[in-house]
């Protein structure tokens, strides 16, 4: 690694070999910057630093900052579109996929970039187009998985039903990050009451 | 004003005097550059700046950068709960408390304050004390006026409630800051059919 902070990038044709090693280097980094300092100390400077890069290697790769919390944010998204892929294919996807939106690995990493999007146009075309995507999936899949029985059960579209376990799994992580779970066990069990009613035992 | 710019703190008399308006003003600012920049950008330096104050009159009303940022934080708080007293003295308490938890008008503010929480320990237990004080409340709200109508209609208790009802109002205002609206009609609709089951119409 030690090439690496030299004073300038090294010739094309290392780069080219040695790029998606540094580059991979530089997104750990970056999102290590975001998760403990906030994602406003996240400048191209202070990742080059943190990583013993020179920072013209870094402007190299990712000329502005917008282009450094892009790539932290869809790395993040891969692995999110991963779990959710992998929850759509497993026996029971509702359950699966309520599991996933209860999940708290991410938390403040997410609670960031939400921050990030409110003020900066370029990451929330992103960040709402991913989120367009997954809801729209979802919403494809209840309609599938569930039918006629959801609105019968509950008067909820299956629309409706997403915005709603997308949106308490959210208030329990950030809750929980927060120091905040009173009511918590009560809300699981509401839900889980109405999924029972839904979706027969396996 | 122009006496606030002067190099240093007025006279122990005068600063009585003006104690309320410097103050205030200098809250304002912070939460104008929180609003703007994010919370990382409110430091004493820089809202001095802005208001065109000395920042050793800021350091005087406020210590540290968390001294500046909890009173923020406090007058959002003082806002809210009156607000939320308002909803709970009102004909339909309940309605009242569901559109109040989907008022948008704070969203970006709630959101630094979420993601600063995370990172520092004396934001967060104040911001954690009054959200669970602001959810204790809430469960009395339902338990009187729902009573045994809720558990039978929902299955849901009404701790259950507060986090299901506070979670899906908190989802729809920032999806919406981030330009996400699909579903958001149906979840309304959803959780309005619930209301109008449970609170006879006037």
């Amino acid at each position: 690694m030690s090439a690496l902070s030299s004073q300038e990038p090294s010739p094309k044709r290392r780069i080219g070999a040695e790029k998606s090693e540094t580059r991979a280097l530089i997104v750990d980094v970056t999102e290590q910057v975001i998760r403990e300092e906030g994602y406003a100390a996240a400048s191209t400077r202070r990742v080059a630093l943190r990583a013993g890069l020179n920072p013209s290697l870094v402007h190299y790769y990712f000329p502005s900052t917008d282009d450094l919390l892009l790539a932290v944010f869809e790395r993040g998204a891969a692995q999110s579109d991963a779990m959710i892929a992998a929850a759509l294919a497993s026996n029971e996807p509702v359950r699966a996929l309520w599991q996933f939106f209860r999940d708290d690995s991410r938390t403040a990493l997410s609670v960031e970039f939400i921050a990030l999007a409110i003020r900066r146009p370029a990451i929330r075309e992103q960040i709402s187009a991913h989120a367009s995507a997954m809801r729209a999936q979802q919403i494809a899949l209840f309609e599938r998985v569930l039918g006629e029985r959801l609105a019968q059960a509950t008067g909820c579209s299956p629309a409706g039903l997403s915005v709603i376990l997308a949106g308490v799994g959210r208030a329990l992580f950030m809750e929980a990050a927060l120091g905040v779970t009173s009511g918590h066990d009560e809300a699981i069990q509401c839900v889980e009451k109405w999924l029972d009613a839904l979706i027969p035992s396996p």
